[in-house]
């Protein structure tokens, strides 16, 4: 066993373009908590249970890389563009401009046609990144990608090699995924949080009198000291906003 | 990967038809509780275990909508259609006036007869919601639909393909889902939550002294703003009626 | 998609016959708990762990039948008839007399033979049930006759055509079902609760101090409104009996 | 469907032999709860973990019938005859005895040699025990003997012929059965508890100090109004002994 | 069937070699709990999680009768005999000298190579230990050994024939088994326990500032009247020791 | 069955170089709570959920080797290698120039291609070590490189292959390990725990206002008496750092 090639340029490389970086999420408060944002090029995942509001994450972050004049790729595996765009509308984000100029890309998946999403994913993906210019991806959700595999082992080797070619290109990309049960802080598939650099927990929190709240934990964020405390947020009609100054109940 | 043909359209096209409006689901204390009730064209899983009314929320529904002049369809797969007709009276709607003026449609899928249902669905029920003219329609239970399919695969492929077929007929649906254990806020398949555009949950809350209470909540409601809270609610001769202003005990 | 044949004559049919009246249980307390009885022709599931009275329910519900002058079937998957008719003198019901007189008829089925079981279920028991002129059919237990089917696909097709065949003949029918863990509402099969008309919860509760209390909850009973509150109930020298008026410890 | 020949017999029949009495089980105090002990011919399930002296209570209820004069055959899945005669004698029950008077057989059934044993219990069993003259059988563990077949189909096939040969033979019989999990009180099939006339549970209950206590609960006793109270029990010089004064900590 | 010849000599013959006296284990308090030791001949399964002390408990028990002159085998399926040399000599048990003097053996089975370590222990292992003489047999761990086996079917074959022929050689064996889960009273295979003579659970106990403490509990001793209750217990330098009259916080 | 030849050396033979000494692991707090770090030779594995610094661990365990001269291979499953360089170079850990030296070997191994993975490691690993030297030896993660395995029995097979052949290289290694469940102290794989001669676990301890601890405990270490009790640690811009002094809250 000799090292790898891969890994003698990388000791000598230079990594400017997305490891020095940080970007804002444009989720008000997380940026706060986080210092600066998340490390570019890093692959986010938000994990929660359906009803957290983690399209809209995955929305809000590309909105906050158009407004800076980035561009972004909205890989949806859910909603029809359509319902993308009105879901967008209702907070207030305009994206058909974006949409016009080029700037945004809706792109659908259908699962229901597992065999020719999987090839055009594995290669056309890159390349159209790259093509496109975008510096933000979502894909909303990862665990709806996980399900177009045939089984565990190639869900494995997929999600493995889909990782390594994102963070091919530079961009830093927010993953959305399911989570195994209600109250578990596992993903459904149980990988995509071990993979990712960065893993954003979004629960409900339960009070006795029927009262339910929505809190937010940075669980895990390579190369970046974070506080891991759990913070209560709202979805507001700007968006995911995060109450980093108060309490959970 | 270029972008798909169906999304450049869709970043144009108008939406007005079903995605501005909102319907109500006609269920007493929840629609003030989502304010104008549901965006319209929404699919919307009603998620209960037996015993919570699920079927009665699903006829309340379709009520609601003939009460306004709207059509409706009615796709059943545990009640024989008398069956139906004699439940819906219990709560003193009168579904046989509206049958023979077409205005309802009463379907029954037999799960004893999984090939020719699965059929039927796939080339016939976009048709048929059409050419009714049904703006509303309820399938009871998704969670029965879902069994059909032969294996996970399947039902995850043919799940997709039925919501973006309702969502394209430009109707707003109703799924009554089954609980995967007694106390969950999953479904039985697990998916049928994160494909809806919302999430109601039906539960039991039981008391120390032996009191069973209602309570609903709305876990997740795209496009829409909406209180997490959980309410109780009753089943009274008039169908569900939601206390908003009560607290759960 | 059409609407089916079946349909039409059901909006206009007339449901007298099994829908419009109320049958006794016979137990002490419930049928006042639940008004009148049960809806005539409903398909009622009684649920619980063993030893909680299953069988003794279906028996006094069959002798209430008996002592009103109607017709009664048991089909018996668990005991002997001899055990059967023991079982019932214990509680004083004096089934031989019944059964000379043919108002009364045990059927046993044996699991251990279960091609032949499941072929005569399958062709002869709508016609036993009609020539036999009973109105009262207990099947002790579903649980164990879901079990001779082969696989869940099945026993869901199995079950559904079962409960199709019996509602056509218009008696009403209570079955024992077993549950799927100690404190669990959902039953082996976790199908029969959602396919059944009703559902009564029989269940252990254990006091610190070592008592345990036996609780009946009525779950769900289509086309009635019901209280959900949980009671105490005995099993008494002359069946079961429930103790509307006392709390649950 | 007509009714089984078997029924018109047992209608008339008479079950004088082993339905009328009752066996005292030996265990000094639970024939106290239980009145006068267990119904003659039943079929008793003891259920508990490892070291809640399941196969004690099993020769305990055999010393009993050899004390009153009659036969018993122990057979055996676990322990070796030596091992069970040695069982015995730390416990004052000289077995050696009895067997020597032919008055009571130990089987030893080979689990590690399973097809040449289930054909032996299978055609063997029922001839033996009317041969030997026996009125008590103790299995142990029935458990075990289930794990012998190889699917739960076949395991569900043989304990019902298995519980209907035995039932013919009038003997009273006493099943010990394992625990599905720790704290559990469902049995590891999942089924004898249900096929059985009785079902006896035996668990532990540990106190924060660090005191564990045994204690013994009548779950279900067919054709016998019983008490369902939690009472400690301790495995004694003499065996199990029941404190039906005591309450549980 | 009649009875095996097996059972005629076993209840006249006599079995003093193993069945009358008791071996002391050589934990401090242990043997006090347990009054004189463990019964000769029995088969002695400790049950705990990783890091409660299993090998050590092993360990210490040869090292006990190696102190008494007997003699040990050491079957290891975990460590290399180096390894189990080192670990023993940080406990100040000097196992060189035994080894050299041929009255301790450690047997390390390769779990790479089932196939061949299956063939050896079923063909090998009885003649090895009566050849060698040795009175006590260590086999670290069962449960690796049970994973050997291609499935549960086997497994349990194997394990029956294992624990017979050990039972035939006379000596007192201590076996080490994994548990199912982290607080589980279950083993790994959930059955070893059940097979085994005597179980002897070791287990974390955690306090909310932090302290973890291990306790100690005799959860089944054939033919021993033994206390249940749960004890802390140490490994200090020379090995486990049991407080038992300590009370766990 | 006669003592392997591998036996007879071990006795005799001596491990110096690696079971007399022990080597620092570098993290704060964690050497001094096991006295002077951990027994030389040994395989720890460093388990826990996703976020609570394993990776940081494995690299700090080098870092500390690096600083006293010695040389360290990172075998990662997970990261690439500029993201491991880029991680460390968070932590102040400059491992350019080590790489440059040749005293740190980076190797990435990629899931994507299992069998080429599987097959260099089998043959190519241990000489690979061997070769460059290398004392301490971190494989992130265990869990990942487990999953290349077919099924269960290749895996446990390949582990504990793997784990032999590392010993015999007499490095010592840090292998990190994803828990099975969110609060799990069980491995992915319920198997590195036990095969492994230390287990350090990390944990999230979340406080009612929302506050979460990172808690960590040596939960097993061979050959040396250590604490058991739970600490608080963090993780710093100097790596991870345990407050032994600190009561968890």
């Amino acid at each position: 066993m000799t090292e790898t090639e891969a890994t003698h340029p990388a000791t000598e490389g230079t990594d400017e373009t997305h490891a020095e970086g940080f970007v804002l999420t444009g989720i008000d408060g997380l940026d706060e908590m986080l210092g600066r944002g998340v490390p570019a090029g890093h692959i986010i995942t938000v994990l929660g249970s359906f009803g957290t509001g983690k399209t809209t994450f995955a929305l809000q972050f590309l909105m906050q890389g158009l407004i800076n004049g980035e561009k972004g790729i909205f890989i949806s595996l859910e909603e029809e563009p359509d319902s993308v765009i009105a879901n967008a509308a209702s907070f207030g984000w305009d994206l058909k401009s974006y949409l016009k100029e080029k700037k945004l890309h809706i792109v659908k998946l259908e699962p229901a046609d597992a065999k020719s999403t999987v090839t055009r994913i594995r290669s056309e993906l890159p390349d159209f990144i790259k093509k496109s210019g975008a510096s933000r991806v979502a894909i909303d959700s990862i665990s709806l990608l996980n399900m177009l595999f045939a089984d565990d082992q190639e869900r494995r080797e997929r999600l493995f090699a889909l990782c390594k070619q994102l963070k091919s290109t530079g961009a830093t990309c927010v993953f959305t995924a399911e989570v195994k049960d209600d109250n578990s802080r596992s993903s459904r598939d149980g990988l995509v949080e071990y993979v990712s650099d960065g893993v954003i927990g979004l629960r409900f929190n339960e009070r006795e009198n029927g009262d339910v709240q929505l809190v937010i934990q940075v669980i895990k964020m390579r190369r970046l000291r974070h506080p891991r405390s759990v913070k209560p947020y709202s979805i507001t009609d700007q968006g995911l906003e995060v109450h980093g100054d108060m309490e959970v109940f």
